[in-house]
């Protein structure tokens, strides 16, 4: 057969990404090698994200800044309002909704037991210990002139809103949040599901609805 | 809007393959920054591929090897008879079909005035010179000891196969070569349309058929 070695590894590293089959690394790979500077731009580009993105010591969302990134620096924002979502890229669609003005949480993807994910491999732990820091903050505010520095920065978090994906990882995830998150002193909602703004009741399906009903709103 | 300036380099980049769109990108970008080692081993794979791999001197198609592709050194191989090919990835479909031993020769695309490619930016001259290399030689052979290197290695071609693709440019880029290659001694054929093999003819479009019927073979 006709292999090149060096653009076979490059048709494999390409075959790697999500939702890239065998067929397509093989069509990406030849357009990298057609495509003057392509190569060197792409290349030029991972380097840099590697040398500058690194997650927010607090949110572990991305950042290119030192340690905290801007949601966490943002002066504006509500300190005691966290809003848990599974990938960085939800915090963006969060945003342009332009209703939420709090904290963020990034937990990089949710339980799954099918793919070998589970509670340990997600920032569940980081939750849990930023939910303890504000009470803990509380319980030793009446000190005068306290040098804990932790308690100093860590704000109370009254609630937190777990903006997960509808489906079965998100549903078991919320479930276990939940769960371990129970005693504390916080406030746990979850985003609604329903119908779509601009759907039609007619196309949306049976488990949607079902849940529209369940979670109807009082006027 | 949250911008990180290295990543949404990193996404415009990846934007740019064909098929991938900016939430496709989005989403690959993120895959690489979430997977341990995937930067680093997909830039050492770009960088191994622009070392090793260019294009044959001969043929056009990729190679690691210096000046010629295995193809065009192989010496079992018929050398009056060149299939040429619109893409490098077309030569693995020729020869998996088993039934080739000849020579290639890759375009590099087909003409598409849509897309602002014309004969010129393909390698149509070069097959123009490979055809004219191998007949200036047979005029020249009976000279005892040329030491013309060209007529010495070119050898006579005498049959060109377009196995380009059945499409509006294929079929232009088919009209042009037949055109331009009319006054050379060299039979002209292309690869036959038709009902692919396995298949329902009930299920084959109308122009597909069209061509069976016309293309179709004498038993």
């Amino acid at each position: 057969m006709f292999k090149i070695g060096a653009l076979e590894k490059l048709i494999h590293e390409l075959n790697r990404l999500p939702g890239v089959g065998p067929k397509t690394a093989q069509r990406l790979a030849y357009h990298i090698l057609r495509t003057p500077d392509f190569s060197d731009r792409l290349q030029s580009a991972l380097q840099q994200v590697q040398e500058s993105v690194h997650p927010c010591v607090q949110c572990f969302s991305y950042t290119d800044e030192a340690d905290l990134c801007r949601f966490c620096k943002d002066t504006s924002r509500r300190d005691d309002l966290v809003c848990v979502v599974e990938e960085p890229a939800d915090i963006l669609r969060v945003e342009s909704s332009g209703v939420f003005r709090g904290r963020y949480h990034v937990l990089h993807g949710a339980i799954s037991p099918l793919d070998n994910v589970g509670p340990e491999n997600l920032r569940i732990r980081e939750l849990i210990e930023r939910v303890d820091a504000g009470l803990q903050q509380r319980s030793v505010s009446y000190l005068p002139h306290s040098d804990n520095e932790v308690a100093k920065t860590a704000p109370k978090i009254n609630e937190i809103i777990l903006a997960l994906d509808p489906d079965l990882e998100g549903d078991t995830t919320v479930l276990y949040l939940a769960k371990t998150l129970v005693d504390k002193e916080v406030k746990i909602t979850r985003s609604a599901s329903g119908v779509p703004i601009g759907s039609d009741i007619d196309y949306v399906d049976d488990r949607t609805l079902g849940r529209a009903l369940e979670n109807r709103v009082e006027l």
